[in-house]
Formats: C-alpha cells, sequence, structure tokens
C-alpha cells in the first residue's frame, strides 16, 4: 500500500509509491553534461566579457576584473530584477503590482571549468560559501529587499544555462510564498510547543537512523520524511541558527565538508545527476528567531515534473526516503 | 524595469521580465510528439491489454470492454494509490501518515491516436468533458475521498508517457496544499467584500480587454494578471459556480467549443506544444460556495523551470500575459 506523508513544516502532503519503487537505476536521466566547446565567458582571462565584478577572492596583487581570483561574484548580464529605483507599489483594480527591483547576481565558483562541487577541495567549496554569506551581509543592508534567495542549478536539465560552475543569487524586495510559508509553519510549531520544529526533527532522525545519510561535527545530512522527489536531501546545521550569514567560521568549514561529501554520493549513486540546490534561509530584515531553522535542499532532476503539481502542490514521489538514504550512505566514494 | 505582479487569490508575487521579453518565436522548444510505432494499449481492438473499463461511452450494442467507444475510463495500470482499505491516520513521533488510499484512473479520449483536443470534433471534446463530471459524480459519493484532481499531459515534455490521448484522475484523501491555499484565499476576499475573486476579475477583465484571449456565451478565456509561465491561460465559467460537476448542459457544450479554439490557438502559435491543463474545482465534500469558482488552467510547456521554483514558488516569466493573450487573440485558426 502506497503512503500519503505530511512534511509537518508546510502541511504539504506527499504520496510515497512504495509500490513502484525505483532504484537509482531505474530514473531515466537526463544527461546533465552541457554540449561542449565554444566560448565561456566565466573561465578565466574573459573577465572583459562580464559585467564587472561585485566581489572577488583575489590572490595579492591580482586587479579587479583581470585573473587571479577563486571566487568571483558579478552582476547577472540578463537580470529578471534592476538595481535602481524605489518600489513604486500601486494597484490596477484589484491587482497589485510593484517595480521589479532587486539584485540578481552570479557566483562563479571556481576559474576551473569543470570543479564541480564534488570535485573541487573542501577550501575551495567553503569559499563560495563564504561568498554566499559575503553578498547577504551586504544586500541586507538594502532596506528595500525582504528575502535574498540563493540557489544553483547544476546541469541543462536542472535549468542551467552555462556550464561553468555557478550560483545564483536574487534579492527580491517581497518574501516568497513558499518561504512565508515554511516560517509561518515553523512559528506555528514554535507557538504551541515553544521548541523548534527542525531541532525537535533533528533529535528524531539522528535517534532512529533511518532516514540520516551523513553527520560531521556540525550538520546532519537526512533525507526527509515527505520529499517531493527522490533523493531529495537536506543538510541541517545540528546548533539552531535561523539566519545563513550568522554562522560560526567552523560551521562554514564543516558545511563545505557535508557538502561535498553529499554531491560526491549522489555523483557515484546516481550517475551525475543534475540538480537544484536552494538555500532556505531567514527573511533579511526579521530578527534572528527561535523558530526558523536554516538549511539547504538539494533535488537531483530524475523525474519529469509532470506538470499538475504546478497547480495542486501535490506530489507523487517513487522512492521512499529510507531507501534513498540507504543508497547514499552505501556510495563508495 | 521588470514588474513584480501579485496573483490577488493566492498571494503568490510574480516576475514578469518585460526587458527580455520572449515573443513566441523564442522559445526552445522540446517536441510535443513522441517516438513513434509499437502498440498502444489504449487504441481500439486493444480494449483486453488494459484494466476493466469502469465507464465508457458506446454504441448501441457494443459489450464492455470491446471496440465501439468514444470515450473510455479504466483505472490506471500503475496506480498511486490504492483503492481499497482505510485511511488508518497513524502518528510517527511528529511526522503524519495514512495509508495512500484513493483512486487513480485514466480517461481515454478517444479511438483516434491522432485525436489531439485541436482535431476532435467539438462533441467529441464534450463528451471527455461530460466524462470528467461523471466521474466526480461517482466518486465523490466515496465520503473518504476528499479532492478530486483532474488533469492532462499533453507530449513528453510535459510528462505525458503515453502519446493516446488521454486524461487523468486521482481521488485523494486530502485536500492538495495549493488548492486549500487557492479555496481559502478565495474565503478571505468574500469575507472582506461578499463578492466572489474570480467574479470580480472576469468583470475587470473583460472591461479592460487587454488579457482576454476569447469568449463565448459561456466562457471566458484570459491570460492571469500574474502568470507563473509563459502563455499560461484560464478558463472560467461567466456565471458563478463552484463546482465543476454542476455545470449546466449548455456549459459542458460552450466549454468544449473555448476549449478547442484556445488548443487551436496555442498549437498555432506555439507549434503545437507540450502542455499541462489542471481542473481547479471545489473540494467534493465542500458545499456549493459563493467564494469559489471553478476553472481550467492550461500551462504550454515553454520553458525548462529552473528547479528554485520548487522550494520557493518564485517564478520568473518572460512574457506579459498582455502580449500573449494578443498573439493568441491573433492566432489565425
Amino acid at each position: 500500500m502506497p503512503e500519503l506523508r505530511k512534511d509537518p513544516i508546510t502541511g504539504r502532503w506527499v504520496i510515497i509509491a512504495t509500490e513502484r519503487a525505483k532504484r537509482p537505476t531505474d530514473f531515466l536521466r537526463e544527461p546533465s553534461a552541457h554540449a561542449h566547446g565554444g566560448f565561456c565567458p566565466f573561465c578565466p582571462g574573459n573577465e572583459a566579457k562580464t559585467p564587472s565584478e561585485i566581489l572577488a577572492y583575489r590572490g595579492n596583487g591580482s586587479t579587479p576584473n583581470s585573473t587571479g581570483w577563486t571566487v568571483r561574484v558579478i552582476p547577472n548580464k540578463f537580470p529578471a530584477l534592476g538595481i535602481e529605483g524605489d518600489l513604486g507599489r500601486m494597484g490596477e483594480g484589484l491587482f497589485d503590482k510593484m517595480n521589479g527591483v532587486g539584485a540578481h547576481e552570479v557566483i562563479i565558483e571556481t576559474p576551473e571549468h569543470e570543479g564541480t562541487f564534488s570535485r573541487l577541495t573542501e577550501k575551495g567549496l567553503e569559499d563560495v560559501l563564504w561568498a554566499y554569506r559575503d553578498r547577504i551581509v551586504d544586500l541586507r543592508k538594502d532596506r528595500r529587499f525582504r528575502y535574498i534567495l540563493i540557489f544553483k542549478n547544476h546541469g541543462e536539465a536542472a535549468g542551467a544555462s552555462l556550464e561553468h560552475p555557478h550560483s545564483q543569487l536574487i534579492a527580491l524586495p517581497i518574501v516568497p510564498i513558499r518561504v512565508r510559508e515554511e516560517v509561518d509553519g515553523a512559528k506555528q510549531y514554535y507557538s504551541l510547543k515553544e521548541r523548534c520544529i527542525f531541532c525537535d526533527m533533528i533529535r528524531q532522525e539522528m535517534d532512529s537512523k533511518v532516514r540520516v545519510v551523513d553527520e560531521n561535527e556540525s550538520f546532519v545530512v537526512i533525507e526527509p520524511y515527505a520529499p517531493r522527489f527522490p533523493f531529495e536531501t537536506w543538510i541541517l546545521p545540528k546548533v539552531h541558527e535561523s539566519h545563513y550569514e550568522n554562522g560560526q567560521m567552523r560551521e562554514f568549514q564543516n558545511l563545505s565538508r557535508a557538502l561535498k561529501k553529499l554531491v560526491s554520493q549522489m555523483d557515484q549513486v546516481l550517475e551525475r545527476p543534475a540538480y537544484n540546490m536552494v538555500l532556505h534561509t531567514s527573511p533579511v530584515q526579521e530578527q534572528t528567531s527561535a523558530h526558523y531553522h536554516w538549511h539547504i535542499e538539494l533535488m537531483p532532476k530524475l523525474t519529469r515534473v509532470a506538470g499538475f503539481e504546478w497547480g495542486t502542490g501535490f506530489y507523487i514521489n517513487p522512492t521512499p526516503p529510507e531507501e534513498a538514504a540507504q543508497f547514499l550512505r552505501n556510495a563508495e566514494i
């Protein structure tokens, strides 16, 4: 009998279709690789072909917008939002709109064109995580921005249009609805119990261990109880913290280790899948809170989304998370 | 300057990225066509290869599970849910689950393997709409079911695994979260205004006309104000009604006309795109209401969803709905 499971934070129900359970090799995968060859604007030497850098980690003596960087942040050449101007909120009959004010940046993660997360050194990946943090700290000063969304599309099937390893940042004048829902869901639990729901979940998962993929000093890596997608995986800090940018230095080191290991496990078990990674953190203008707990969600692109999910928020997941956790734990990396 | 627009029903904000506005020919389309050849279990003559039919519209004298039908409804051979048993709601620490009880049916829309919505006769398509209605009326008697989800994935890129034209029905023991959100959003507006938000929207759209694609005696076809996807299109009944299955006979005729015309317009403008269609109707065990207004949402698959949308509910749409409406209105069909 298939199971219906409820995500305790958002209240979203998911079908875990155990009877047509899929093993990693059953998925019809779209290749994560892009067509090769051609000009790459993110490779060293082509700095002049991108907008001027906002931030770069560079060796001593190298000059901005030239080679010598390890991580480089630039404005998106085709931004979805414009950085200048005020919000201009207004109505249009019963509709509401505002100007598309915001920032849209690209974090070039490494000079290496083939430097995926599993191939970067732990220090190299840690630098990417610091760049996320530095950009958040800078952008949150702009009071127009209510949420800073950091995400990574890896592989063409996951929506990446350029192969060179990069993440994206979008600073928004609104809090996206699913973020609002997640933060409010956690708040509701806190009102009831005076405990963080993520902390409770971490305790329960570490006791039962069936959905735990990995842990280190600072982080636990789990398959969530009600995942929308096969092999959807969350990385959560063990010590409660609502805002990513408030992490301790030691935590960024351990996050790099956990993330590199997870992507390596996925590469091995799922044959280098395309994936999406999303940083879930508190809205920037909100105080540090006892109810929300930042984390990373990583979703390999293994199934074709059947589209009706858009209209309904309803998901059918053919892989029980307990099995996914076991496959990942057993990966030979 | 791009625009941020808010969907008045759900409160979802969307970026309308006017500065990289896309015309219909700009989309990199995945073909809607499937690989041809091979055995089709939905074609006439192969009735014995599918589970026994639940409902069929047949000519006089033809026997069940043989040829002679125009629309045929069968259980899904690989159901995501099982029809037998009770819900068995239970907790698992802080998690909630229940048995995956429900129905999963396939509506084979026509005996013609190539009989897409634009090629069916109006009467043929009307029969499909009646089959939706008949199955809802039958299944709602089962008090375990709280929502009946009817949707169609057309084309491989939209998630269809078989080419032969078909829709799907999933009867669920829960109300999916986005449906709940939409119904509750409409209810909130009603509490404030004592008017249906969809009725207000229809009036405003019919006044301004910029987002209206088509209308007939009973239906209006519009591009919504804050669409998630390019060419996302809604078909709404002009007269308020909360439940699809309560439609008047004349309305099913006019819905068939509107839907056939819309799909033909999309076929012409977007070169026969893959698409998803979702019927949005009230939860079956809820009374007829003054606040919710059933409708159909049709989303051509033109963009690759970049994945972070999953985590955030945040969409960037490169085609303003006013332009999409104009393209569709001007289609030569």
